[in-house]
């Protein structure tokens, strides 16, 4: 356990306080392997509750897991062009295997499609063996050369990625959304981030899509954040693979393929949102423990009952699915205790101490606002659950608060520059969808198109760069 | 789905048959890349259940899931020279990143002692901080030269491996029994392979290891495998990594290791254990799916009927939490799908034809025996519950029975040499504990010592191989 708070505040050094609040809090902690970081048990038992939460909307929705090679032959990812020209820079090759040279240099994968199609390619014939839908929960290496960041950006980190296969666009269509949504709903029930929803433009989507469907966070410092993608592949994967199946009429069409992915960086989204300048605050549905209590005694005589009445609560709870710990460690203070634990983001902490047995009742502290409520022991578990639901709806209106804080519509193109400068956040602008002046506004002030909303807005100005007429309304931002 | 049945008698041609049942089962299929395969979603289903289990009984114990990097820097594997020496003969290794010639290679994780034991380093201070009790799940690669095969030995494989750090031998004595046992359990409760649990001698014994347990079983071939390892590390590795630690007298102390895993392998295993010549037979509580219904209609005015009542019945076992399939596809005839799923061992089958309708009853029909019974509409459930519990115990009773047959006790190297040409299995003799007797026993006849049983048995003859005093009562066999 670390032994000091964090020392900076979040609004004045948002990236020391990140990179603080990481590692004090035991999240993560960086490896001997450059770029890389360890996903200690804290982070990684948010991570299986993510896990759950999919696996469970996966299944529901007729989808199976897998698990494909690691290692993909340099001959094979460059099958589909444009997905080659895109992922090669930031492939790790495996070049020697036990004391031999490698014939051919084998990519370490930075995603899944290639190997998975060239599969699909043997194990699909006629129409009865559609659709596929598969996902995998895998480790990925893209090697970054931008600095990294513990969650956000490493060189490795943790994923699922689902691959699908379709008769028709339509159900490709379907797919990709379907699994859009799913990832909204989790984002947004689960880990308490509101998000917009759209579809990327041309320059931005993934490297071999038909289109891209993606959802943007806004962090507090006004940067956006990408919390998951789902793509429509097209035909384009099918073609390179030569993935045909037999229709009824025994015509021969090539697939439709669909991927989607959400990363281990949705806990960085996480810290950075909901966390304050004590620390971690978590959301109870992915906390790993939603109620710590801590028994309070000053004097030998009262150990026994405190400890008693501590365990008769965490008993009481833990028969009611909460996931409680019992900190009855003897070596810290009440008060070390309450820093650690506001540290890790614990939601509730219930105190129980001399005065609270004598009066029948524990004291509930609240890590969202640090509001202290004294209960009736008969009431705990209620209370408890009510509190628990309260914090996750809270902490989901905030961020709410927030994202709308974050969103500027704009008419011209200087204030787009000055809200992008002084305020940041999505900013909301006409666009006539050439790439050209997408590029440039790109290359002016380093804001990118984070997504074409899917229920299209009316225009109300012209674009915003040529003053040409303009098709669609978009959401500018600067990005991780 | 495949097209044709197994080809071959298990009793007759064990390796093709295990081939055959695999792919055609689609239990794995071979990967693009040489030694690696697919583990398709009908085994990883199984993965998940023994994950499942694991996870339980692992959290249940003061464990924790957590994550560490996959790519190992050369002189942090040099580190430990035992460990070193039995491990990189296998290993692949990065040397490119993007486009860059890497200063250091780096190999993909055989096993991941040394990356996590530098963290241990970082993490372990003072007495309070121990024991650590991490696990985790991963991919893990050895670049296997021996021929390779599908689940048993391939070149990238699915495990978990559980790391503890303590403060005395005795924890870690303990420690490492303690998770052999739960892997004995695991095997023989959830995949009803019975096992023989012991040490491993000091030439057979993990790389780095102060003394290693294991899990072997038997395979119809007349060959051991080995099942699970728990190692009790000792202070190798933390002498190796300068892994000390402050006891309450103000002492330092290097601390004390274990590391143990199980892998993918198991589900070998369960293929070659239970099989058959219709192929797999699969224990209920490791099946993807318990139970399939048929339907069977010859006229279409029967159909509605039908598939009602076996909608009915899905319903209801679904209510008791049975893993149920109906399978209604049209394009299939009931024969046809009768060997689909004798094929894929699913447990039970439920078949539900106008006679039954007539009848208020269905036809139940067990997968390990063949057995068909009738049953009563109302009493399915319980019928259903009561005959998948039975097929467990049964499954585990004729492994039981395999097991004890392929154990045979010999007095002299002569009987020893011939019980292993003619019958294999395991082979309990007498030795001095001289590893050069072990070792030309193991030159001559291919045979290694299994297991030193953990209660030690009383040696009844002379060492098998020098004739001298013998030590112990061993198991030899040759293995996968």
């Amino acid at each position: 356990m670390s032994e000091a708070g964090i020392t900076v505040r979040k609004s004045d050094q948002f990236s020391e306080w990140y990179t603080q609040v990481i590692l004090k809090s035991e999240l993560a902690d960086y490896a001997p392997v450059g770029g890389c970081i360890i996903f200690r048990e804290y982070s990684y038992a948010m991570w299986e509750k993510i896990q759950e939460y999919l696996n469970k909307r996966f299944k529901e929705t007729g989808h199976m897991n897998a698990y494909f090679p690691m290692l993909i032959p340099e001959e094979l990812l460059k099958k589909e062009a444009e997905h080659f020209k895109g992922f090669v820079p930031e492939c790790a090759w495996v070049t020697i295997g036990g004391d031999k040279e490698l014939k051919e240099r084998l990519a370490i994968r930075p995603t899944s499609e290639v190997i998975i199609y060239s599969m699909f390619k043997k194990w699909i014939r006629g129409k009865r063996d559609l659709p596929i839908k598969l996902n995998q929960w895998c480790n990925v290496v893209r090697w970054e050369t931008k600095a990294t960041k513990p969650f956000l950006r490493t060189r490795e980190f943790l994923w699922q990625e689902g691959h699908t296969a379709h008769a028709t666009k339509e159900e490709a269509d379907e797919e990709a959304l379907k699994m859009l949504m799913i990832y909204k709903e989790l984002v947004e029930d689960l880990l308490a981030i509101p998000v917009l929803v759209g579809r990327k433009t041309e320059s931005e989507k993934f490297a071999g899509a038909f289109y891209s469907l993606a959802l943007e966070a806004i962090m507090p410092d006004g940067k956006a954040l990408q919390m998951g993608t789902s793509h429509n592949l097209g035909q384009n994967f099918s073609k390179a693979f030569d993935i045909k199946f037999l229709d009824e009429r025994g015509q021969s069409s090539y697939v439709w393929t669909t991927s989607w992915g959400v990363s281990t960086r949705l806990i960085g989204a996480l810290v950075m949102v909901h966390g304050d300048d004590k620390g971690l605050v978590l959301p109870p549905k992915v906390a790993p423990y939603q109620v710590v209590i801590v028994p309070i005694f000053y004097k030998d005589v009262e150990r026994g009952l405190i400890l008693n009445k501590a365990k008769e609560a965490y008993e009481a709870l833990k028969r009611d699915d909460v996931s409680v710990i019992l900190d009855d460690r003897l070596e810290y203070t009440p008060g070390w205790k309450f820093n650690e634990w506001e540290l890790k983001g614990v939601p509730l902490r219930i105190e129980i101490g001399p005065r609270d047995v004598e009066k029948g009742q524990v004291t509930i502290a609240r890590r969202d606002t640090f509001q202290r409520v004294e209960v009736k022991e008969s009431d705990l578990v209620k209370k408890v659950l009510e509190i628990l639901e309260d914090i996750q709806m809270n902490l989901f209106k905030r961020a709410k608060k927030s994202l709308d804080d974050h969103i500027t519509t704009v008419s011209t193109y200087e204030e787009f520059k000055e809200v992008l400068e002084n305020k940041g956040g999505f900013i909301r602008a006409c666009w006539c969808l050439n790439a050209e002046c997408e590029r440039i506004i790109k290359e002016e002030t380093g804001a990118t198109i984070r997504i074409v909303p899917l229920d299209k807005e009316e225009p109300f100005t012209n674009c915003i760069y040529c003053e040409g007429e303009a098709k669609e309304v978009v959401y500018f931002a600067r990005a991780y």
